[in-house]
């Protein structure tokens, strides 16, 4: 018995399905770009083995471990790290039988394919998870992470990765980049510059992060146009290793173009933390802008992903802290909020500007429309709860018609999961090709052509977009 | 000629249809679990026949009768009754006459769907309906109706009902449900606790319905405390009548979570008359949550049915009443509107809140990432305009991949057109194993276990989310 | 080769297929009726040879301009003439040549389907349009152009038109419209009466334009009811010329009924220059209102565009101007929006007022559950971004099962790319017999039942809802 169908994600009618498996084939090898993404730089600096299989694959993944908790098991009880305290479950083959006993819940979810790739293709496992078979899963995984080809930069090369980045704080050493580099290891492993805890006001510590950041950098923080040369100085270090992008996690994608005194009164009120909501909000918005024409001088790719409702429980927050599945995404306006940063720059070829969103809503009605008109403007893929097979077909279905295929960047896994890393492209590949197979089937589009945009869609795009 | 195909709503390529077939056929003679809905306990505790064909399927049916009305049909016409004092046809064939000549006009409407599943299925009729058929069906079906196996009951019995919950005002006497109890025959009708009424301060006659609901309780029901205590009361007696939920219908999914002092105060203004409408919307999100304080002791499931815009033509509403078809769906917010509820007992395992949506555009960005967390919610099924094969297809597409399918809770029919339910549990049926078929051909689901999800579909998750 | 593939847009699967195409071979033909668009009538009048390619087909088609633009080419090199005096590429092949190396940008796009429709159908090409074959297809277009057979008239009577309505201002004095009324040409083409430039107090030189719209009316506009009569006065002109239908294009989709005396106030501050913008967003709804009720006298259909958000770039409309792709759809409400101008004619069911939306998130929300109520109100067809093969599928399926198809109003080309207008009703007549034939195939609508629905949708409906 195999996890996974050969032909899975391909349309269902025999025609149509063999023109997806072709244009497939044609992809299926290609070297992954991965642009976007959170794994963790420590892993390839210090190539040790993972624990084991409860923190590969259960504890820290927020998609797992939340459905299991939807349906009453204690995150406790799944070994999540708790903020306050309280004692966490630490034997690793109770937290994977439980996970184990509930594997039925992710049935028809994107993580049960991910998991059934990683199971059978990493692993080289053939029977599906469950009560039944969990220790003899756990102890099979759990012998193989002990050898050499399991470790992070084994897998790495095996996956077949290109280019890795991972996504850093303004205030990061970047001493695990620095330590890759180092290394004899030829994996290209780059970081990308994330300074949300510098820019918002609401952010916890916000003017002592920005303190750090002066001292950082040699600048003056305490004032607007320092403040602003002391990101220009960032950037250019992380540059140094590899940057090519900057990330911005807001809860709204509110841009402001406001003059440059009102911006430095707002941002002395931040510092002093008397910002009202609004004005936080305002000031963000501001540093998008400001983020923009930084790049305008300096190359970055500039990366918004807004409309996450953070840490929706107050108890499970108070409890086990930021990034447990308690992430809900709210309605998003974008044709109203970009406008400021798109009047100011929208227009300039030599940017690009990648905006994702989790309000679907949006990219029909706004976000096509949008990138299909400013040069500047890309559409990142779907994001987070619609990085999945029909979450990609809906993106593909809302978006093409009205801003093509070269106005989308091709894939990013945005994952803290490693072993998914391959799943994710994979199941990305087939939905794609599942698309441009009914376009041919359906006389849209011409094989030839689909041939090229398949290839479009799985490299070259990434590496245009991100400029790698 | 059939009015119905055999394989209708299965997918169109033949592997995938058959698939759909075989997972069909396992659940097609499950019994009927109809948990949510508005039949008349007075059916089945009188038991009489029903008078007409008019009155069984055309008069009561707002789904029926708006697709005329929009057309330019009049209610008068209809033999709706007008609250008004206006004349209406009272002739029963008239009105048939007027609804088989305009029948063509719910062609790819689900309840053409339901009508021909009921002309064939419950009269064995043959023929599709038209002005040229209008009196035959007519006399075919009036005949039947005067045949014993016609009458509520024995119609409840062949359609193969388990249990049906109707669903009564806080304020009703359940007499009819006592009638049923007492009666010799053994169907299984529950009722539901649907404090609107007293509940919602722009009721009308809101004072005076509190007033009563203290008479009927024994409590004080004008200080907060009393009136709190009187909702326990009245859940306990519908309980005695196989209450396992209650059932909460506001113009949107605000809770609240004040302190019980402001809760106090705004119940007082609440009864005064002087709440404004934000005081009013506010209240009703208070007892929500009171509510689901109650069902953590009760054990009662709170079902919330938000987003209506009741009533939304003025003239209809003053010419015919409540519950003429024009109730449209307005735009929802659940994720910040459910916080307070959630933040209160959301995490709490023993707690079971279903929630309902006419707002599609919630399913993938709010409902489904809140049902995938938190354990005390549940989403309900595509309830109203979206119960229907698109609007299950949706439905599943929209929310499978976020929160599985162990997160929903099966099928309500949610209906007041007794003949429909087989009907509409069999689209239900159909839709949900389309669906998985089509997940199964495409490599996403097991077949074992898209057999064994199809059963939970169709029977176990009714039962157990209703804890019948 | 050939550019365009005979079975184009039907479903895969081979009986389905075969169902959709002998429901589209039944309506292939049918004249076209174009109840809705913006082409020339200067066109028809003069009947003079169009220009050149790049004239036809790219610089006043802001579908196709607005890709290469997002893409990086600027539109000054495209000749898209200037607002500000920039020179402008004038070299027709030159612009030709930059369209033809960037067509692979509009893969997947409806435009592409439109351009290789015309290219096969229109001007006999076979070669996909590229940089290697621009020249020749500008020479090739060139020639035909200048062919008696392709001028305006000749192409419209070989496109089959049946009725074209073009759109002219409340001010514009239909001098073509008399001239080809004049000739000796039977074309029909009829004009539309287009009152934004004296109902939206924020137009351009909106006083002066009430001014001479009394002037043209012999009407004292400075009054309301002046400027009412002159309203009246002006539709009869309209009408003169065909006209069977107004058309208002508004920010939202707001009405209002206010008292005839706020009315005039609020219409004095208009012509003063002194309303604020929630006053000229409120004038603007009272006068849909106002025009309603003409309606209801002189037979005139009603016909709602609301909620894109015209000009978004600051520095294309000051460089270029109105109508150069950046106009982006918004949210849009209709359920609250809508409600006073139901209120006071929504029941009527000799009024017929279509509404459009840019939101599709408002079909199966609020437009089909509004639509499926009131006598009066229709859905237009998929409009703008979503007049496209996926944008009639979804349009299809969100609306269909809660209005049917006989709220529908068939299709409206809404074009001023007149080689488009068959490839467009191609599309669309191929998309809607795609979704009938998926019904059929399905057991949700009869065969014989889908061929009249294919004829209604294809042809009568539009002449019916257009009162053509």
């Amino acid at each position: 018995m195999k996890l996974t169908d050969p032909d899975r994600l391909f349309p269902v009618e025999s025609a149509t399905r063999k023109l997806a498996r072709d244009l497939y084939e044609s992809v299926a090898d290609l070297p992954i770009i991965s642009p976007h993404g959170h794994c963790d730089p420590s892993w390839f600096a210090k190539n040790e083995r993972f624990p084991d299989p409860a923190q590969l694959f259960v504890v820290p993944d927020h998609y797992v471990f939340r459905m299991l908790v939807s349906q009453g098991v204690s995150m406790a009880d799944l070994g999540v790290p708790s903020a306050d305290g309280r004692a966490v479950e630490d034997d690793p083959r109770k937290i994977w039988r439980r996970f184990a006993e509930n594997y039925h819940l992710l049935r028809g979810t994107p993580s049960s394919m991910w998991l059934d790739h990683s199971f059978e293709h990493v692993f080289d496992l053939g029977e599906r998870l469950s009560a039944d078979t969990a220790d003899a899963h756990y102890d099979h995984i759990d012998a193989k992470l002990a050898e050499d080809a399991f470790r992070p930069r084994a897998l790495f090369d095996r996956f077949g990765i290109e280019l890795l980045a991972t996504t850093e704080s303004a205030l990061d050493d970047l001493k695990w980049h620095k330590m890759i580099n180092d290394s004899d290891w030829n994996g290209r492993v780059v970081t990308t510059y994330r300074p949300d805890n510098v820019v918002d006001p609401e952010f916890e510590g916000f003017a002592e992060n920005v303190a750090q950041f002066g001292a950082l950098t040699g600048e003056d923080t305490s004032t607007w146009e320092g403040y602003l040369q002391a990101h220009r100085v960032r950037r250019a270090f992380f540059k140094t290793f590899g940057a090519t992008a900057s990330d911005h996690g807001h809860p709204t994608a509110r841009t402001e173009d406001m003059p440059q005194a009102d911006a430095a009164a707002l941002f002395a009120k931040a510092l002093a933390g008397t910002c009202t909501p609004g004005e936080a909000d305002a000031f963000r918005g501001q540093m998008l802008t400001e983020m923009a024409r930084m790049s305008l001088d300096d190359g970055l790719v500039l990366q918004i992903h807004p409309g996450s409702f953070r840490n929706h429980s107050a108890s499970v927050f108070a409890g086990f802290g930021r990034d447990k599945g308690f992430d809900i995404p709210s309605q998003t306006d974008y044709v109203h909020a970009l406008k400021p940063l798109l009047d100011a720059v929208g227009m300039e070829p030599s940017l690009t500007v990648i905006v994702f969103t989790l309000d679907e809503t949006s990219y029909s009605r706004e976000l096509a429309p949008l990138a299909g008109a400013y040069p500047a403007l890309r559409l990142g893929p779907p994001w987070w709860f619609f990085d999945s097979n029909e979450g990609i077909k809906r993106f593909r279905e809302a978006t093409t018609e009205t801003c093509g295929f070269y106005n989308t960047v091709g894939f990013n896994d945005d994952t803290r999961a490693f072993c998914s890393i391959p799943a994710r492209h994979d199941v990305a590949r087939r939905s794609d090709c599942a698309y441009l197979a009914n376009l041919v089937a359906t006389g849209r589009l011409g094989l030839a052509d689909a041939h090229e945009v398949a290839h479009d869609l799985t490299y070259r795009l990434a590496k245009q977009a991100y400029r790698l």
